[in-house]
């Protein structure tokens, strides 16, 4: 399999995540338990993957259902959707990508019940076509930012392990280790839930790019070598006004970037912008169980009883990034009129 | 046990690092083959705890030696020295601590036995006590840089777990604990090896310290939100114009410092500096393996055959450090000259 999620011969396959990067496993989904059970378990993770992998589901739920009835095959794909939603009850995507495969089946005049099924199958379809044509093109656009030998920095994993396709950040950084020669990768290892070392150097090592992993401390003072030439990070949400909410220590990776004066970029598509969100300060950060800060892996690195402080994001505002990477373009400053003109409308 | 080494009648008792921070347990040490095996299993660590307790552990090896003759029983201090030499082999202040003591006997003109063995453990005593009353001086002018309620953000451990007082940076905070109000403290978990959150959250909660552990990552956030009113790091060695080497990911703090215009503290012994180097760009790095970046407790957290890179230490130029605390008082730019009035002569 080329990405985490491939339908093939009317079959949903995808790459169980939770075994990582132990060991490599496809797994078939060939139940809407099944399918429920691994968003709700993470072997499904990283928000646009999830997003494509229900919109599939669905068609998974649906398509034993044994009815002459186009009205009663309407109401099981309601309550398979509703089913779904409730896997993983703070997933945007999920519901997003849920209810754009509902609506297409509402707004729908069709009443044969093998059309309605090849409907939702080929809404699911769209969907994923769709984000790996984002992929694409964030990478294509972004990949003109980068030159042969570059060394760069990225956090946490944006790559075909949590899309449908080749990524977000990382799907730059392949377009250019495919353009370029000698690109090499450093990969913080992004705690407390490490999905740096887990899943991008996985990802990179499985592509045959050069990675390099690093603990998250390190990147400072690897600049201060001159060993880092760009660095590129995702996004989980984008302001009006430019900056941006990701994973806990993409701030720092920002600061340090600009201390060197080394390009600092996120690659995101431009459904993460939030316009009617103007600055970082209104974006709520969410915290999380302390549990995660005080072990790795099941193991307690931290006396009983500790306390620790996990926020999950931390927000950039827009004066540390170089420029912002969408499928529409690159986006450089000011980003206030440029946001408005490029994804505004 | 008030510190992690605690000589009384006739007994030397030590914290056994190597169980913390699941389990605490004091061990006696009554024979040179379990001293031997403490500092090489790192049961006993931290750079001048190593030289306190190997000097004692001279006495441990040669206090039941059973001889008339005073050349004999100093040829026995000469291979007990020899020997305890050897259980780490790169530690600077084990040496310095055992050749003290090798230098002290060599230099007496004792021909008794009895006192011979007593001058041993006397050596040892000084030696002890001299280390204590280097953290309460680094104590006692660094304190005057603290207020009441100030939220300190600290790095790695420095405090009574590696040497025999109350450490260095923690001697600081534990000053200032004990004389301001609502002192709160931020320890990074100080990746590869977990120092803060395995000794330095268990030694400060041990103290009734309000203490919070965070990822390495997450400092930089939690300046931006205005939590952290200053920082204290310890120094493996300091350069004559004011550049540090201490554990990785201190250069990344001194930057956000800098960046969000908090003090940054170094705070070290006057051993520390080497004026014969003149800045950090001579300070030879260790690159350790890789495996101490790829697993966590025995866990592995990254793909079989990932590379990784493992500076164990980085370089913080002196432009970035507020001030430098040492048991001869608190030392501020101009560095070159300060440090050469003050530690120089």
């Amino acid at each position: 399999m080329k990405y985490a999620i491939e339908f093939k011969h009317e079959t949903l396959r995808v790459v169980d995540q939770t075994l990582l990067p132990a060991r490599y496993k496809e797994i078939e989904i060939k139940t809407l338990a099944a399918a429920w059970n691994a968003i709700k378990t993470l072997k499904v993770r990283g928000a646009p993957l999830i997003g494509v992998f229900a919109a599939y589901s669905v068609w998974v739920g649906i398509r034993n259902v044994n009815t002459a009835s186009h009205e009663s095959l309407r109401k099981k794909i309601d309550s398979v959707i509703d089913y779904l939603r409730t896997s993983r009850p703070t997933a945007v995507n999920l519901f997003w990508a849920l209810e754009r495969v509902r609506e297409t089946v509402k707004t729908s005049k069709i009443t044969s019940v093998p059309s309605l099924k090849k409907l939702v199958l080929d809404e699911a379809k769209r969907i994923d076509a769709e984000d790996k044509e984002l992929c694409r093109l964030m990478g294509e656009h972004g990949v003109k930012l980068f030159k042969p030998g570059d060394r760069i920095l990225t956090h946490c994993n944006t790559g075909f392990l949590a899309t449908a396709g080749d990524g977000t950040a990382l799907s730059v950084i392949y377009e250019a280790a495919r353009r370029y020669k000698k690109v090499k990768v450093y990969s913080d290892e992004t705690r407390p839930l490490l999905q740096g070392s887990r899943l991008t150097v996985w990802e990179l090592m499985r592509r045959k790019v050069d990675v390099t992993q690093i603990c998250d401390n390190t990147a400072g003072y690897l600049m201060q070598k001159g060993m880092i030439d760009r660095a590129i990070v995702g996004a989980d949400r984008i302001t009006a006004n430019g900056g941006v909410a990701n994973k806990i220590g993409t701030y720092t990776v920002a600061v340090l970037c600009y201390t060197h004066g080394i390009p600092f970029y996120v690659a995101a598509p431009s459904t993460t912008f939030d316009l009617k969100i103007e600055d970082i300060s209104q974006i709520p950060i969410e915290e999380r169980s302390s549990d995660e800060v005080c072990s790795v892996f099941g193991a307690r690195i931290a006396p009983e009883g500790a306390n620790a402080l996990n926020y999950a994001f931390d927000t950039t505002p827009p004066e540390l990034i170089t420029a912002i990477i969408t499928e529409k373009g690159v986006i450089r400053p000011p980003y206030k009129k440029n946001i408005a003109k490029i994804i505004g409308k």
